[in-house]
């Protein structure tokens, strides 16, 4: 644990400030009532009735953790048998950045070299095809994909729909990690809708922490079969919460309008005006800014003077005197900051 | 998930509101400060520090969970080697209701019958007397205790001495769940100190969501030795919080003066008034009320006149016609709400 | 690992001489001839249709693994879901002598305190009542039971019957151990045959390691659907043998002929006529002596006589002066030396 | 399970017979004989002090176990912590072929893509370097080499002399799957010995299965201090046979004098032979033969015409018409089924 806090306005990540206002005032609207626990509270009923109208089905199964590795190992050990496996882009957050959660759980991953984060049906045929010998080999049976990417990226309607159905085709499980859903959605608005992901994937999630709430993630299965037992698995995971009604009570919130997906709008919409700033400045980009991530290439020295002002990591050393570095803006990242910002990168 | 949500006032247990007023007072003070993610903040800082003068150590590692299984199996795992296994009273939260979580990691409970949920050491002795038989026994390393227990009891100074003491001359650790630890403690107020509780075992928690908390464990390992790992566990079990930022709050405000200490004390004073008001009225206890915890028996016609005004759990059955109900206080339970039931019972 | 190397006669256990002379036999013959790795040989085939044959069903699916905890871990793990537990009698060789195999794979077992090592259906009622609290309970699933059990007893057709007829009612799966299912059928030869077992139970073991085999378990499960993954599961677990042929031609030596049944009937001879002469000479016993085991409590003194010319086990203290001590016989015991023995007893 | 039996002679493995004709005639003469169990037998004994003799360190901890997979997942489980992982050739075999044995007992492998088959000190820094982000990456601790590796490769003292240097300066634990130690020692015979691999790594095996024996690994570890617990989690892992002896009399039999390394080495010779005709008739090899494994690259039409003849596997697709074949020879494999083949490879 290396980061220390500072005075610097930090673009490190899109979970530095505590929530929405909105979210505190319904906390404290409801805080005296009593409620029964462990997501059985009136708050997150409504929040699954909800989120059911949003994507189009009253029999989607909704269930409420507190963040995206606790989601990710409950999900996936949930679906799996033992002789199962999961195939993931290799930056995938469970391939780099969850201290072997799933594997912990007695799951292997296969971590696919691919184009900017994001797997597409011919990166998972070849590991398909080299796991046939049965039964020395494991049965590679769940497809694991971010959206948006932990590279900013997402996914078109074309391509979830191409590897879903694929999936499909295989037999394999789709999952969507949207611990970044939001700005996933807001960057397809209009075309990638939340019914389409519902519809093309098995089982996805709806990222609460890094969209705005305390904390907090929805799971959404798009059947009963799928999601059996879960509720054992949230409990015995340690990821039943007793005041489930903090859970319920934020996603009421954020999607009882468009909150949720303002926010994530408001995001995306801040990070393009700093893509673009770097852009039109001329520097080159690791990848195009399409979320609430930006990956410019600096020099050393470049770094060094934005790190006067600011928080960010060194993302991908490019070569001896090049990095990538990653930016991330948030629902909370005031105008006026940003407006700075991009000041300071036509002075670079 | 039988429990469904109604009008009338429920016993049924203490995490049936939102926080006390103070804690959310304090999240909104600190909500659009920027804070490093992870448990890094300033306020994790602050109340990691409160923690350790409290119980008289610097040197005293303090790290932050959401809820009691998550810090029982996060605890457990990181402690034993894969041979080793627990020894719990069979009262044992662990034992009972966390669906299996701590064997879900690989780990062998031995669940004790006991005396009114505690363990001494004439319980554990035979359990070690009879896996000697290497390798082909598992070897019995953590004894894991609760303080106040899953019946109300607690430990005393003398108990927890005796208990401690024993486990250091036969190599084992002393684990003690403290989801209700301040009940325990002030039960016991003056005599049996948290300094004790900290001298006296090799890790503890204090429980937040039972004592006036939205979330939180506040977990102390009495040496970094044994903490050796430990944010590891946390987040490879999907523990840590991306706003660690919100358990450190909580429990700054909770410990940076005694309102953690008084809410416990609130909720035992209300219910020794319903105790007394039972047994006054000639009714036998299951246990004798102690901590916030009430366990009378009762007559079938007698628990449905109760349970026309308050909601509360049949606990165990006694005979075809009584069973031992079991209501429970929080610092929340009006004055009020304890009046009215207190002439109810004697009305009954 | 406390046992030493002596010149005594042992009875501590069935397995301290190489394989009955046959199986060499078997053995040697076909050393040289080239046979597919992993169980696809032709004696494996064959022992699997032997089998088949025995049971009285050609679908039914059989599989070869090394010793007993090998066979109940990964048969245990492969039928359980995370959330699914297991039941067994407190002296079941999974409570007590596999050094937690079970839990180190994720399932909890309920030891329960049975007279003689045997599950009635009215010791697994009240785990099923008390364990129904959904999510928070974990789900009892399976039943372990051996035969003949760790106390040398067995089960009867009736009792079987009676169990199995349970466990279909509570959605229940009925494992046998049979690591000595030899010594368990031939004392019950005429009433309980090994296609009753096969019928009223859904999977169970012929053991070979305690029968006169080097090492090997035949496990059959009696449906395709129960075994599905298995060969999965026994690769992932290391129990899959390369040279899986030794345990084919293992089995099909035992059980191509009445080998396998005759020798469990001389080690049950043996032990009756020790047993006999126990109860004879007016020693009591800690239980009736049925297969190959024999139980008599003896006082230390005349322990400690038996211990100048032989090994066995003093299996459990009854009062300050006396034990119960466990002998075991074997297809190898040699006729002299329990002739001698008896002449021991005698002289007691 | 696709394999069936067939007339040809297979050269697809090196586990097709059954065991050295002497190992028989050691099972044979100790037959009768009474021994304690669980490897606590007088031969066991002796074929650990044989071991400690070869690698000149009468210290060493020596325990044997049934096959590869059980003693890679038995191994690497008792060493890493839960928040370790292991560092492997991505041909390493706990990658390719266990089933995902590592993962299922909850460690992540990063699989790490290298010429021949082989792991350099260059190959392992990047893992270490992008594994630095505490606590949210998993820690890299133990390398898992093969000698000989999958391929047929070896290490050469010097190349296993820089690997433990490297391993020791980034406190690494350095562990050599030997199932074909005897084919990898004996291709380096004179330069790398097995005292040198006893000192160049922390804990290896000497395969049994692959050269000579019915089944049996004998792991050996440097220090007792690697060791601790090795015992329980063989038992809890259900590799601890029962009749230990079995295992102890063959490694008596072929540590005893040279047999162990004649058979590694005939294995080599016939290898040799056979490689060098491909070679001589101008076949591309995948890989130089080096121990008793054969790569060459034939046209399909020719390998039709092979396959006429003789079992073996198609290895590796090279292009539309060309695949990389496997022939693996053993002690067992005849001269003149040598010759003859060498005869087929002059007329391809």
């Amino acid at each position: 644990m290396h980061t220390t806090q500072s005075a610097k306005y930090s673009f490190k990540n899109d979970y530095s400030e505590g929530a929405h206002p909105r979210i505190l005032e319904a906390l404290l609207r409801s805080n005296t009532l009593q409620e029964p626990g462990y997501g059985l509270d009136k708050h997150s009923t409504n929040a699954r009735n909800l989120i059911r109208e949003r994507v189009g089905d009253q029999s989607a199964e909704v269930y409420f953790l507190s963040g995206g590795t606790q989601v990710n190992l409950t999900v996936i050990s949930s679906l799996l048998k033992g002789y199962q496996s999961v195939i993931s882009a290799d930056t995938g957050h469970i391939c780099t950045n969850e201290t072997g959660a799933i594997e912990a759980t007695g799951f292997k991953i296969h971590g696919i070299k691919t184009p900017e984060g994001k797997l597409r049906p011919e990166d998972i045929g070849p590991v398909l095809d080299t796991h046939t010998n049965i039964p020395h080999q494991i049965q590679p049976k769940l497809v694991y994909i971010s959206n948006s990417t932990e590279l900013g990226t997402h996914y078109s309607k074309e391509e979830l729909y191409n590897l879903y159905t694929f999936c499909k085709a295989k037999g394999l499980i789709l999952f969507m990690d949207g611990a970044r859903l939001g700005h996933g959605l807001m960057a397809t608005a209009g075309t990638l809708t939340l019914k389409d992901i519902y519809q093309y994937t098995d089982v996805f999630y709806l990222g609460g922490t890094k969209n705005g709430a305390l904390l907090g993630e929805a799971v959404v299965f798009s059947s009963i079969e799928l999601a059996e037992g879960f509720a054992f698995y949230m409990k015995q995971r340690g990821g039943l919460l007793a005041k489930g009604r903090i859970l319920g009570i934020q996603f009421e919130e954020l999607l009882g309008d468009n909150l949720y997906f303002e926010l994530a709008q408001y995001a995306n919409a801040m990070a393009q005006r700093i893509g673009d700033a770097f852009v039109k400045k001329g520097f080159r980009m690791l990848v195009v800014t399409r979320t609430n991530q930006i990956f410019p290439i600096l020099s050393c020295s470049q770094i060094e003077l934005l790190e006067k002002h600011y928080d960010f990591y060194r993302w991908q050393k490019i070569d001896e005197n090049h990095y990538a570095i990653r930016l991330i803006t948030s629902w909370a990242t005031p105008v006026l900051v940003v407006d700075e910002l991009i000041e300071k990168i036509h002075t670079l």
